[in-house]
């Protein structure tokens, strides 16, 4: 993986990350495909939306239906039709969110299927061989990922234990073609995710990611580690905010400087009948749109709001109807990847302090002192 | 509309319906899209897999969101973002199988919508109403239909009523551009049904199809019925068989005279992870087809079968994957349609009797002697 940067708007980046499979044109946000399947939509539906990379998932994918028929099918590419670049997240976030009966060594994580309930052990080069098998083109160290809230003395020996399964990756990685990034923990103590990041740097990865964050912490707290760590990441280095966020977040951390970005919201939300349109959300349940025959976003062009009314998708979502989560999904994921194309283009043309001082403002949202616009939110 | 016939093979007929919006060659087979959406699909994907033709239904739509806002919409084919021709259920079928308390009087029918409890009335001309709202193209007469088993006296009853309500639809319906349908009733009373129709045809109508059947009567009843119906149908109006069925069932009706169906099978056991191949069924549930990486159909010409392994549609089976409820539907509507296409390239090349046999014949079903493909299932 080659990263180049093409150009820089106050600490905002434009750039592009160019891979075998592809090139990712950064900022960028990650449409989720946990399951080998970004819910609801065809590997061509996400094109069309301008998708130019996806997000797999080491934890559920080694789990059903098993790396090894993945590997059969020659990766996660053929399996599921998707030809541009997979970055797949290592597991370590899921054994910490969704496994039950944990138990943590040094070695790594034994836990209980949510699956099938059988006993499983996920650690550092488990990780890496299953995204080898996944042949996922950016791959992630696997790491601890510390709760909120926790100790200083807890948040330290979960950081320190991620460290040195960070170098176990990277051992296990070896020449592998695939990209490895490193993990940035710590908590919610600036000074130890800063040790986290030099150990990091000093072991040497091909790009960061903040993990960790959105986590139950304080909008504040996430926004003021953004600030105070995105400054310490490698210039020359892809940086990614795993998990994060809404469009408000995301506009805030490109301002930060963030380079790539991941989230559940947009086809999360979708399913439960939420639109994201110009300035606001559009919620299916509210009565106000059982007759509004308009279209979600008249100023869209996603196939959904050049084909269906709000009172349709309305219809469908009181239906439970499939086809209704998927042009909700359609929508929100164009929303969201429009939205990325134009920070990049703010940045080209050097606008995009002005750009996410008019999206805050559409939004009600004003600056705080001393930030153009963080804490904000 | 206007039924054009090209020829006829046996008693198997091919010929078109021309209609404003489209012509819908036949013998067609009508993807049911019962809630204003043909479930999982989009209209391109349903014109890909070749359908000329789909079903909506009176019941559900005037329950949910209710013919009002469809009008607002300027019809069903608005609403819904389909372009070709409509047929629409009148709902006698569905006030019968969905509807609870229900009232029948000779005016019409009073039940519990099983949306959200009201009392709701739907009567002839209740439900010709909606079907003008809806803006169908061809609208089907309200009938009652006869519970099976059902003793002569009930049987004779409640045809008699069909009977009334049709000659009170036709008033109804007057001179609107829609096509308007006969039902044939008379439970599994072959002299009832016989009479029904000959009334029916009395009266006089554009199309007639066949209701009251696959309602819990063995196949052989099922059989016996059209074997015997059919031939008395007028020769010049497209025959209608209502909710029926599978490959076979369609295949030996087409024999007999048919000329349309619908039925809920290739969508609802798509959902269930029920695939139709050549000669048999594939059951996603099935551990054989764990790491089978071969298509669903190494022959079909579908999306699903182009891009999609065995394996990953189990997965997304197994992992509750709305993607995967798609990608079945997708290829059963395929499978439905292109058989249909069969059908009507075998009728028009005077080999129909052939492909019935080799079509049976591949599934071990020996025909009964004296019918060429009857009582065969």
């Amino acid at each position: 993986m080659r990263f180049e940067r093409f150009n820089q708007d106050g600490n905002a980046r434009r750039g592009q990350l160019v891979m075998s499979r592809g090139r990712v044109q950064t900022p960028a946000f990650m449409p989720v495909g946990t399951a080998a399947t970004v819910k609801t939509m065809t590997p061509e539906e996400l094109v069309a939306a301008g998708a130019e990379i996806i997000l797999g998932n080491t934890f559920h994918l080694m789990l059903r239906p098993g790396a090894e028929v993945i590997r059969r099918h020659g990766g996660l590419h053929d399996f599921m039709h998707w030809e541009r670049p997979v970055l797949t997240d290592s597991g370590g976030y899921q054994v910490w969110s969704l496994a039950r009966l944990r138990k943590i060594s040094e070695q790594g994580v034994t836990f209980q299927s949510p699956v099938d309930g059988d006993t499983v052990f996920l650690g550092p080069e488990r990780a890496m061989d299953v995204q080898h098998q996944l042949d996922a083109d950016i791959a992630m160290i696997f790491d601890d990922c510390t709760p909120y809230p926790a100790t200083r003395e807890q948040a330290q020996a979960s950081m320190e234990l991620s460290l040195r399964w960070a170098a176990r990756c990277k051992d296990a990685h070896g020449d592998h073609q695939a990209a490895l990034f490193g993990i940035v923990q710590g908590g919610m103590y600036p000074d130890l995710r800063r040790l986290s990041l030099a150990v990091l740097v000093d072991i040497g990865f091909d790009g960061y990611a903040l993990g960790g964050l959105s986590v139950g912490e304080p909008k504040q707290m996430l926004y003021e580690m953004i600030e105070d760590l995105v400054p310490l990441l490698p210039d020359d280095r892809p940086r990614y905010l795993m998990g994060v966020g809404t469009p408000e977040d995301i506009v805030f951390a490109v301002s930060m400087g963030i380079d790539m970005f991941d989230c559940v919201l947009p086809t999360r939300n979708a399913r439960n009948g939420w639109l994201y349109i110009q300035d606001s959300v559009i919620k299916l349940r509210n009565a106000q749109f059982a007759e509004d025959i308009r279209p979600p976003d008249p100023n869209c062009g996603c196939y959904t709001c050049q084909h269906y009314s709000r009172a349709y998708l309305r219809h469908l979502y009181r239906a439970n109807e499939i086809l209704g989560a998927r042009l909700n999904t359609v929508h929100n994921v164009y929303y969201y990847l429009s939205l990325m194309a134009k920070i990049r283009s703010a940045i080209k043309l050097g606008r995009f302090s002005q750009f996410a001082e008019d999206f805050f403002a559409k939004r009600g949202i004003k600056p705080r002192p001393g930030s153009a616009v963080s804490g904000a939110i």
